[in-house]
């Protein structure tokens, strides 16, 4: 299609939606088309489509299909989970503790109610967020995977913590909410990781576009942030997208199949990649702890370079790479949220996203540094 | 597939996504994936496939591109323009003037506003709308097409007396708002209707399942219900679903290549449906103005049948139509909320919608009501 080779390292950003995904929501859209809720015996088939689709995304966090709320994608689930929770508490003035690195989903939303005086917001950095913890704490949100510098947060540690201040306290807040649309490669069993609510995103794990899902544990206090019908057992209204509910469970199930396998060449591919940056002569800074990143993510500061020129510049010659995370693109400068709240505020401007998905391999890697080289070298 | 011929008179329930539509979305899941807010060259491209696509549906209002905003579907575009308009009004408590016969996304979170104080709600029959406007109006909402019965309330005069209102007391409120998911064979452009606001969803018109769209006027406030990224223009975060988005436009492409077409057609098969019904035996009257109602639905009482009964025998005989909205039927008894609503409560648990659309034909009329004779003769 193109004259040049192209090469995408912009996974993180959205997948392409994979081949057996694609061909299990095939017959969804014009054969077996009816709506869920229809009574006659092909909309009832259809209802149990979804049913087996949603045993499929459970199966994924080894949790309760009765658990997973469908959506339409991660900002929505994000939007419920916050909002949901906050105003299904019967406080005065919730507390939310937020890490500095969430999604805008969770903090544009946690800045427009702590604007108006609805809530309160103690924004921090991880290590910190125990100590944030206060009686009118309803909502801890941690991203587990930063979408722009890759870092991992320790989920399953604050979820232990919180699980306990719950318990030593005799009361069922906080809840501990996490973002894991970027952490398909990493450990996501709800009993060990112990979370409370979980987003996912079909468009970054391969599945179709325009649709997500809330994980929700049983007696967490939800309401639902739109009004309609009573699908999803009263949580979410709307007709349910039966093609993409379908393929979403589709995604999870190859996700959880290739996971293992794919964190081990994601992380022989990221080293890679660092050896040979290092190995050029390339002025070049890792953005966060290599050593706690997901393997498919690297964020990499180049003193001097402008973020925006260099990912144009890499773009013309076919590189497809990001300056951050994609959403912030049209409305703000090119600038990384994620680098900033790192403490790299000289980086922020000067930093390149890549990220590696199903299609990497160590020859484009190679051409992406050496392509790299011609214009920074 | 079956082992009978099934028979789809649901259409109104929703649609299967024509062969066009299809097409169109095909090459967007997995080879023109690219998020549409990258700025490499591929990114970009698919932005200018949603800009394009957004000129479709706006050629099917005959309104400006800008002025439509992509959403997940009618359900949210309804939510959207409520407690958007509701939310964005700087009064301490708007006022909104709502016929009975609303979908549930508009009317249940009326409902939840009026229940907390927080809003004023006229619901009024449609010729006591314009009564029921005072200077705290700030909405009025207005289903084109009842989903459920049929009937076509009189938008454009409605709208025209709405205009009249604002600029004879020189104020931007109310505005207009119309749910026209079931009006795509009807009148719809956007001078002529006087709308301010309007809602369509792609699974009712052909269109891919987990799409829809708001038309928002120029100047009319709305806030967002969700935060995120930028997308949108701001009014709408999350990545765009692109095929989604392009297969909504083609839907509505062709749509607007078919109405008037379609409209004749479907109303000749109405009239032909009620001839068989008048020559048959069965007891039976229209719910609904025969006269002022769109020619895609009919729903019929037949005394001292339940709907659910007749809903899943005529499913088991393969006919496939509905007692209601579908999306009522998980939660609550087969019972017609618009049915109620025109007085008709006597019959709210005794109908039957039945609903055509391209497929129809007069041999599938005919069947039907052979096989309605079966068991109500």
């Amino acid at each position: 299609m193109y004259l040049y080779m192209a090469i995408y390292l912009d996974y993180a950003s959205t997948t392409p939606t994979s081949k057996c995904v694609l061909k299990s929501m095939q017959k969804f859209w014009s054969n077996d088309f009816y709506n869920p809720s229809a009574i006659y015996p092909e909309g009832r088939k259809v209802a149990i489509e979804i049913k087996k689709a949603r045993e499929k995304c459970a199966g994924f966090l080894d949790c309760r299909a009765d658990n997973i709320v469908f959506t339409s994608g991660g900002t929505e689930s994000a939007n419920m989970a916050v909002l949901g929770v906050i105003n299904a508490c019967k406080l005065d003035k919730p507390h939310v503790v937020a890490t500095m690195f969430e999604h805008p989903a969770v903090s544009e939303t946690l800045k427009l109610l702590e604007s108006t005086g609805q809530i309160e917001v103690s924004w921090v950095k991880p290590e910190e967020i125990t100590g944030a913890i206060k009686p009118e704490t309803v909502l801890v949100t941690v991203i587990y995977v930063n979408n722009e510098i890759g870092s991992v947060q320790p989920v399953r540690e604050i979820g232990k913590f919180i699980k306990k201040y719950r318990h030593d306290h005799n009361t069922i807040y906080p809840y501990l909410y996490t973002d894991a649309c970027q952490a398909i490669y990493l450990p996501i069993n709800q009993e060990t990781m112990n979370y409370d609510l979980l987003t996912l995103d079909g468009s970054k794990i391969y599945g179709p576009k325009g649709v997500g899902l809330l994980y929700i544990r049983d007696n967490v206090k939800v309401s639902p942030i739109s009004n309609g019908g009573g699908q999803e057992a009263g949580k979410r209204p709307g007709t349910e997208p039966v093609p993409l509910v379908v393929g979403l469970g589709e995604a999870l199930v190859e996700a959880k199949a290739t996971k293992d396998k794919e964190f081990k060449r994601l992380k022989e591919l990221k080293n890679y990649f660092i050896e040979l940056l290092n190995a050029s002569k390339i002025n070049y800074s890792i953005n966060g702890d290599i050593d706690k990143s997901s393997p498919h993510i690297i964020n990499i500061c180049i003193p001097g370079i402008s973020s925006e020129f260099a990912v144009i510049a890499l773009g013309e010659k076919g590189v497809m790479c990001s300056a951050g995370a994609s959403c912030s693109n049209l409305e703000l400068k090119m600038s990384s949220r994620s680098v900033s709240a790192i403490g790299k505020t000289e980086c922020a401007e000067s930093s390149i996203r890549f990220s590696f998905g199903r299609a990497t391999s160590k020859g484009e890697i190679k051409k992406v540094v050496k392509t790299l080289l011609e214009f920074v070298g």
